[in-house]
């Protein structure tokens, strides 16, 4: 018997079974005999009921493939007439039997005959009165007694659930959960125990670890005289398992059951390899076993529960590796909004940056840091982000935008900071002047107003929910380490700032592979130092603004080479076109005419003139660096200054340094000759030794196509999968956001390119330029420093085209090592 | 002897002597020869002199591989000495004798011996007088008495020519005319025909076309008493050659000698196959050819020249073909300033579109029209333009832009409707709000003020000079005939408007390629209905604002199905952004709040939402088709109901449907499906069968990289080049300008890319797209329709590729038709 002829429930059953487990007999029907039924066919009714004998009370419960499919609701106390009823009564007590026949009048009114659920609402408290009334409305509903033969009663039962199986509403509801189209139904017919009656007689789930922390903990619930699962529903009335100083328990009242019980969960356990939950009938007494399903598990007990199993050697640290869904690990890593809180959801956008924070709304970054200060929780809400806004960003607890996708500007930086984060949530009317939200209900929130996001699933919600916090523990960090000594692909961080390269460091990342040096200049007296050198007239005034800068950027560079110990690091040279460091509205220019001692006119002028129609396609990246060339040359001179400092005290560095959005040969020429001089004179000027590495970020397609000239002058290529899917589709990110969800809804995309890499046609250009660049020069080192570098998906994409490492934002570290290791193991399995 | 050893003028000389013409004695150095000669090494110089005799007067000319790469001088009368003088003296008299001595010596002494040429300012009138000063000039400076053997004054003559070619300045000047490093120098050493003396003695030069026209008409002059091509040098006191009512003539002078030269003139036409200007001397009545060199022509000349000399059988048609560069049908194509005109020029931008114009200056789209009425030219002067200004761009004589680059909505504009354009003049500071100018040398020009662009060379003139007409004559209908009988890849025509149509027929174009919707709804009617559609709520108001468009846009299609004749017609559906259609400024925002009776805020927020930061990779092409499916639907009715109505009364017409901005197949296939169903109720409704064919442009690299998935849904793949390169490169053409030009000269990209298709990165796409699109769909039709459908190396490698057809710019339709016919004869000969 199999999972896949007779559904999960039945395969289980019959190794509880082997395991010799008092499950009580048991009889499947495959999914071809449920289709059959369902097709009007009758079955063997006889050779059915055989194995039960005469006076058996029976179950029949749904056993499809995957138990999250669902299924009809399992049908109990079939076989229960008039003649049982008076048998039962002298057995059980006339209370129990009555108990047990108008239970089952009752399901099988609703849920097979289809008798209308209100005939059965003012039934009389005691069960024999209730009875009589129950069996007189089937029959006046149904205009014929009710059945009495246990075969027909059973006939019915089945076909009732072959048929709501085929419904239209289960279908659909299964295929959401990924169920295919002619997924099929085993049902399992089950003599019952029956929990009812004289003696310790009841029912209840057990299970050894807690569902939400994973700790090894007897947990569950047992109800006297009831049946299935009514000791979950009716949690007041039932008792706990285990001796509890909360109230009794069953080990109280029943200490062998309960110790057979224990028993039976810990073998299923060992005999299983998976944590199970018991469901158990104890009649007057004695212990079934009615089932054993899989505990369900938060992602943090997923975690412990996998690596408990195997230190307990019942499975092998791979299984374990391959039973965790690397994105579920963004439950550990972040804040959540307590599943179990009800939520006031108004509104949704784009998920970007996982994990749940509650603020105050905030319009301005200013407003932010403010609060911030006063150690207030800020939602820090924009129409977009911009670089003036980071400083807003690690002020406030969370961002709200209203326009960008998955890697927008905000979403990018939200990452990088683990800063929870909702973009293109543009059925919010954003009136950022008159500093309110309009909600699509209606409701208008204001600045001050508490409002919370979760970025994971792109919610906003009213009020302050209550939050489970992010939990790193011991388990794991076992895991990761387990996934370490599997993965054969390294990881390594995007990291702009000392702060970033600690949890970068914190997450053992195995290097910084993309350190953007732009987000340095963001702090005020870098900023007017960088608006100082755009105003300069000749290369002398941009190399003296430019001076300023040095020794912060040496310093910079200093930190992240000291606190990376000797582990690589990436730093791409200077990359967005300038005018994202001048002001744009008229306050902005004023202020600025005033530091620089300008009229507003030249100001103006010069604002205007670095006005970009299509500044992603300008001038920016490489193309600045050979247009100013002293940018390039002061950040040279920062790195190489830095790695000398760095290297006094610790292992030698080795900086790696980027050319960002090359498009030609020629262009890495011209900046390798400039960087090459400046290392030249450092190391002249110090009398150190040092070596560095040059490498080209892989962002046009031109790039990729010209991948073996390119090769011929660096050391690496580093994709940059943001930009190359942006110029690859035509398509920027940060307008992408306005249409992308129509578009993937209506599968004119798979799926969000910018969010899961596009491997037929962006996935082409990195084939194409991995292969032309490794042919040009063999040893040259490939990676992928996108969004998608922390995605598993793409991972094993650049696995497979032979990539040395991908790196991605500090909080997908731990993601992208697991989904690192689960390839390598599924690699040797097959 | 071969031109490539001795020189081009030794090569034509040796065939003239073959043809028995009476050219004096000659003998020619080689390369290899002259080259010794510099290095010091003395010739045999009793062997090189022994063909002449004893008395001969010489010269030498320079012989270099090509004309154009210039040589030294010419030395004339070397042999000129004292004993000679008296002799000649005999002969010719004594002043002639005097002259041609005296010739010598201030040649030989200025080019030769290096003597300051102040030294012969003072010179008597009388030529005895001034011989006998000049010889003791000489002898002065030089400290020795002027050379009296003939031997020694042409070694040094030969030496000193020789040394002449090697110097840095001629070398420089040669290299920039395409001369390689190592190119030669023959020389031609000629017995003189003196022209000086008794009877009818002079030189001139004669030739039997006119260079400007090309109309066939004997020219040239001729003057008494004089050497080399002083009839030339001294016009006034030179005669005509052929009678003519204007003054006296050769012809009536020396009948016999005029009736030689005309004949030996023809001859050479004849049998060097090419018009000849013969450079020739007569001496006491006998006439000597000195020289023969290719007749100097404009471009229109250089068709009526190659277009007679095929017509007269003596080259083939395909020779006439070869013969003319494809470039320079443009100036037969547009006015053009007149090349001998004074140029007074205040600045240099980019030449965009060719031809020139004069105008007053104006500022705005709405002046050039008042202007225009009042039937004023005018320059319309803008820092960008765009949609608006399109209106005033045709009222307008020339468009100058202080941004853009070649493929700038002016250029691409302006090369459509034949407007002569210069962009990117960013030397020019454009005061655009004081409505003024001001020039790189601080001119300032006001409104109102003349200037004139050539939009050929980018050249920004103050005034009005002369203009030489456009001429498109016999000659150039010929020859584009017999390039239409030979060329194997078809031309059509970028035509937005019927205008254009009417163009793109007269040019002969086989099609239309490229009809870009969006440019006929710049007129204000359908402006505000555009409008009205953006800012409907629902689908029904959309479809009611498109329902006004309807009418139009099926006039606009059904005069351009009746204008091509039956000829295809590809026309892509609406592609730019929507806020291209809205007002950007307060007034016009206020003006169409007015218009919609819209409170301004609406408007104004209506405009922001759909502001975008890059909207070249945003919401336009198909993804506004999918998002507002109405815009797509409209036009698919609108071309289908003109297909109706065209057909009612011509040949059946098929019209072509291009889907732009494609990155996905299921764009594909949404939109196909779409306007299958227009096609389907047209067809219901009309009662008329009709088909169509679909069609995508190849835009973005994902689309060339998915051409075979897409070409399974489509009969043909144009690939747009100017997007294409855009994003290949990830580079803006309307940002690139800014930078482009310092990128061309440093060497980074060898070429800009929007101008000369990039072959490496680009052109692998479109190879990739063309043969996954064909391996697919082997009937389906290539194309190419960007801005580099024009361009002779594009149509080579696109012809190469394969492609059905390239489609360009009307004007530029039949440089491409010359371009593919010069494609097929090279393809024949090798």
């Amino acid at each position: 018997m199999a999972a896949s002829t007779h559904g999960g429930r039945a395969k289980c059953l019959q190794r509880l079974v082997r395991l010799e487990l008092p499950v009580p007999r048991t009889v499947a029907l495959s999914f071809d005999a449920v289709n059959a039924i369902a097709a009007g066919e009758t079955p063997d009714m006889s050779a059915l009921l055989q194995p039960f004998g005469d006076s058996a009370v029976l179950c029949v419960r749904p056993s499809s493939e995957d138990p999250d499919w669902g299924g009809p609701g399992a049908i109990l106390n079939i076989g229960m007439n008039d003649a049982r009823y008076v048998e039962l009564s002298d057995r059980l007590g006339k209370a129990a039997a009555a108990d047990l026949y108008l239970r089952f009048v009752q399901s099988y009114s609703v849920h097979v005959a289809r008798v209308d659920p209100d005939l059965f609402d003012d039934l009389s408290d005691d069960p024999v009165e209730a009875l009589g009334e129950a069996l007189a409305a089937y029959e006046e509903d149904i205009e014929e007694a009710f059945p009495q033969d246990t075969g027909a009663q059973l006939l019915e039962v089945l076909k009732s659930m072959a048929r709501a199986w085929q419904g239209t509403t289960a279908r659909l509801l299964r295929q959401a959960k990924g169920a295919p189209a002619d997924a099929g139904l085993g049902l399992v017919v089950q003599e019952m125990a029956l929990g009812l009656g004289t003696g310790v007689s009841g029912s209840g789930v057990m299970q050894l670890v807690n569902s939400d922390t994973g700790a090894r903990q007897c947990t569950g619930r047992y109800l006297s005289q009831s049946q299935g699962r009514e000791a979950l529903n009716q949690e007041k009335d039932a008792v706990f398992l285990q001796k509890d100083d909360r109230g009794p328990s069953l080990q109280e009242m029943a200490p062998e059951a309960f110790a057979d019980l224990k028993t039976y969960t810990k073998l299923m356990r060992e005999k299983l390899r998976e944590e199970m939950q018991s469901e158990f009938t104890i009649e007057d007494g004695k212990v079934y076993l009615l089932d054993g399903v899989r505990v369900a598990r938060s992602a943090r007990a997923a975690v412990s529960i996998a690596v408990a199993l195997a230190e307990d050697g019942i499975i092998s640290r791979e299984e374990a590796l391959m039973r965790i869904e690397p994105r579920a690990l963004n439950e550990l890593l972040h804040r959540q909004i307590d599943p179990e809180a009800p939520r006031d959801e108004l509104a949704r956008g784009i998920g970007a940056s996982p994990g749940a924070a509650s603020g105050k709304i905030v319009f301005t970054a200013a407003d932010a840091q403010a609060a911030d200060a006063q150690g207030e929780a800020t939602i820090l809400v924009r129409r977009e982000t911009s670089p003036e806004d980071i400083r807003g960003m690690h002020a406030a607890a969370g961002v709200l935008t209203e326009r960008g996708g998955i890697t927008s500007h905000a979403a990018v930086i939200g990452r990088g900071i683990g800063k929870p984060c909702v973009v293109g949530a543009n059925d919010i009317t954003f009136q950022t002047k008159r500093k309110r939200l309009v909600f699509p209900d209606g409701r208008m929130f204001k600045a001050g107003d508490m409002i919370t996001i979760d970025g994971s699933s792109g919610e906003v919600l009213a009020g302050e929910p209550p939050m489970l916090e992010a939990a790193r523990d011991d388990s794991f960090r076992t895991l990761m380490e387990w996934a370490d000594t599997t993965r054969d692909i390294e990881v390594r961080a995007n990291a702009d700032t000392p702060e970033d390269a600690l949890v970068a460091q914190n997450f053992k990342a195995q290097g910084i592979g993309l350190c953007r040096t732009e987000h340095m200049f963001v702090d005020p007296s870098r900023l007017i130092a960088i608006r100082e050198m755009i105003f300069a007239d000749s290369s002398e005034d941009r190399a003296s603004a430019l001076e300023v800068l040095l020794p912060m950027q040496r310093a910079d560079f200093t930190d992240l080479f000291r606190i990376m110990q000797g582990r690589p690091v990436c730093i791409r040279l200077f990359d967005p076109p300038l005018h994202e460091y001048l002001p744009s509205d008229r306050d902005g220019i004023r202020e600025l005419a005033e530091a620089l001692d300008l009229p507003v006119a030249d100001v103006t002028e010069r604002v205007e003139a670095l006005d970009e129609y299509n500044p992603m396609l300008g001038m920016r990246g490489v193309r600045l660096g050979i247009a100013v060339p002293e940018i390039y040359e002061m950040q040279a001179r920062a790195i190489f200054e830095a790695t000398v400092e760095a290297s006094h005290d610790g292992e030698a560095v080795v900086p790696e340094i980027m050319i960002p959005l090359v498009s030609a040969m020629r262009e890495v020429e011209l900046v390798k000759k400039s960087v090459d001089a400046v290392a030249a004179a450092v190391r002249t000027e110090t009398g150190s030794e040092f070596t560095y590495r040059l490498g080209v970020m892989v962002e046009t397609p031109r790039a990729a196509l010209r991948a073996h000239e390119i090769a011929q002058h660096v050391s690496f290529l580093s994709f940059g999968t943001n930009d190359l899917t942006q110029m690859t589709y035509g398509l920027s990110r940060d307008d992408a956001g306005r249409f992308m969800s129509a578009y993937v809804q209506q599968g004119v995309y798979p799926e969000d390119p910018f969010h899961v890499l596009d491997v037929d046609g962006v996935g082409e250009l990195l084939e194409i330029g991995a292969k032309r660049g490794r042919e040009a020069a063999p040893e040259l080192t490939l990676s992928i420093c996108g969004e998608h570098g922390g995605n598993p998906e793409s991972i094993a994409f650049c696995r497979n085209a032979g990539f040395d490492y991908v790196s991605c934002s500090p909080f997908r570290v731990p993601v992208a090592r697991l989904a690192a290791a689960q390839l390598a193991v599924k690699d040797r399995v097959t």
